[in-house]
């Protein structure tokens, strides 16, 4: 029974997200009954989604329960197992939170998964080979659906979803647009992704400039658009979309603080007869081993080589995660718990 | 060789259009050539779309040429053949335009077809047996693919389209809700069209507002929606929205003159995993024949009653035009020309 240290929702934020909406505390894991098993985190996920479940509000989730761990996935070890499936050892991923430790049952259908770590990192499958790539998968795949020689454009590209976008999008023959925060970020989305290009939406003030610098980057318009982050950046994309664009809508957090984020030219949806298709990745677990099996390949490959922001130790999470929400993290933001 | 009246677009308005932007002209026809017909206009359509058009903007169809005749459906009968297709006397709808006579090119596709007026007046080949009927049964099959019991709303469902949608969505089964402008228009719609509610967004002033009358009129939520308006309307249909519901996006009226009409909760369609869609029934003509041939039972066998709005004389085309987009008509506008 060793001691656990945790993060809990200690109250809901009212407009931006504050380090005081988070609590540490201490506890003891509980003995194992049968069928479980004890988890050692290394890493946590920190993701947008998370913001949003922060709120009381409707959503495509429920909300973060108040003074509860905070819900978010795992990747760690198995020190203690009752269960047959697992040996102490193995590695795997599941959801336990951010804690140091987890009980988990063994026989939930989801709970926790086996992980190979001999081609991949562990820490990857919290990311391109996890949650994050599946959801890049999804949209691309099933909502935009690219043919060769189509422009996609992805926002966020520097981060895990979107560099695994751009991944898959070169692997299907596309011109792979990225549209980031800073020189730094765009570098690594061209240089080190392999993205055709990338613009730089903090050198724009509104949606038409970065419209603008978005023609330059795509001489052929734009087929199909992954969205992460809504308002200025989507009207900008929206105004360079060709005829039977798709939109795969995955977030939208320039809004998760409850600001309003209007889409300025909705009509623009029906004079390019454009399909537009929200998504949560978890309501389709039906493609997740085909897609993992794509991202693995291609991240064992090298072919997508997924930068992390590492943050040490359980106590750093919600600094970490408050600064994600501002675009601090360069590529995809875990913290190391062991 | 008759004397041809036309109504032609002498310039382009700047904001809301005007009569003045319609010219009356007169002329002649030319003598036919092999493999034409001569038709004389009995009804012209008047259509939404138009207004479009008459913009010199990037949409779904080139603008409609300066100084030329206004384009649009007609329907008619056949006064002189040169092609072994038609005989005088045969009842042809058509793409004649703004004007008293046409000459077609019986052997181009789509130019012109034979109706049957046995079961369904001529007129109604331009509304509910036409292009707004099949819009409707695109929208609504296609697209919003609804099942039985689901709610689905229409915006401006006193018009063409829109009393379509709801004698084809109560044929599936749905509870078929909708939206109106003014007491009279509602009674019809629930009287006449055998929707199951209607609500009039005259008595709201704002989205908050017509969102609770939605509620009322749609206790479990909405799973499908044809736009036809924009604005206020359909931010307050998404309020509303079920999650996994389906948008048919036909229409903007609200913004044919140019001003803007932002989207206000765009966050909705991630929330609630909307798929919204685009379209424009041209592109789809694999379609019309089966929509033609249900709209044409259903209006045969009384089961959908369309009204018209019935202007006297192709000279009184542009006010009966701009008294529409303000929705001064009810139901289908058309011109009587002879």
């Amino acid at each position: 029974m060793p001691t656990n240290k945790q993060i809990l929702l200690d109250n809901r934020p009212t407009g931006e997200a504050q380090a005081s909406n988070f609590k540490l505390a201490s506890g003891t894991t509980p003995p194992l009954k049968d069928g479980e098993v004890l988890v050692k985190h290394h890493f946590l996920s920190l993701d947008p989604y998370m913001r949003g479940r922060m709120n009381d509000a409707k959503s495509y989730t429920a909300p973060q329960p108040v003074g509860q761990v905070m819900q978010g996935g795992t990747v760690g070890e198995v020190v203690e197992s009752r269960s047959p499936k697992f040996q102490p050892g193995d590695k795997v991923v599941g959801m336990g939170g951010w804690q140091e430790y987890s009980v988990v049952s063994a026989d939930q259908p989801g709970s926790i998964r086996k992980v190979d770590t001999t081609h991949v990192p562990l820490s990857h499958y919290l990311g391109a080979v996890g949650m994050p790539g599946v959801t890049a998968w999804y949209g691309l795949v099933k909502i935009i659906e690219p043919q060769a020689g189509q422009t996609v454009v992805v926002s966020a590209a520097s981060g895990a979803v979107g560099s695994a976008l751009g991944a898959l999008a070169k692997a299907r023959g596309c011109r792979a647009v990225g549209i980031a925060g800073g020189p730094d970020k765009c570098r690594y989305v061209t240089e080190e992704l392999g993205f055709d290009a990338c613009v730089d939406y903090k050198q724009h003030k509104d949606a038409g400039s970065l419209s603008k610098a978005l023609k330059e980057a795509c001489p052929d318009g734009i087929d199909g658009y992954f969205e992460n982050v809504g308002g200025m950046v989507m009207d900008a994309v929206m105004l360079r979309m060709n005829a039977h664009g798709r939109i795969a809508l995955c977030g939208m957090i320039a809004g998760y603080d409850g600001q309003p984020i209007p889409m300025a030219y909705p009509q623009l949806l029906l004079t390019n007869r454009i399909k537009l298709q929200g998504f949560i990745v978890s309501e389709h677990m039906e493609v997740w081993p085909q897609a993992l099996q794509e991202l693995g390949q291609l991240v064992g490959s090298g072919k997508l080589r997924p930068r992390e922001s590492v943050a040490q130790g359980l106590e750093s999470a919600p600094e970490a995660f408050l600064g994600m929400l501002k675009g601090k993290n360069f590529g995809k933001q875990v913290v190391k718990v062991a």
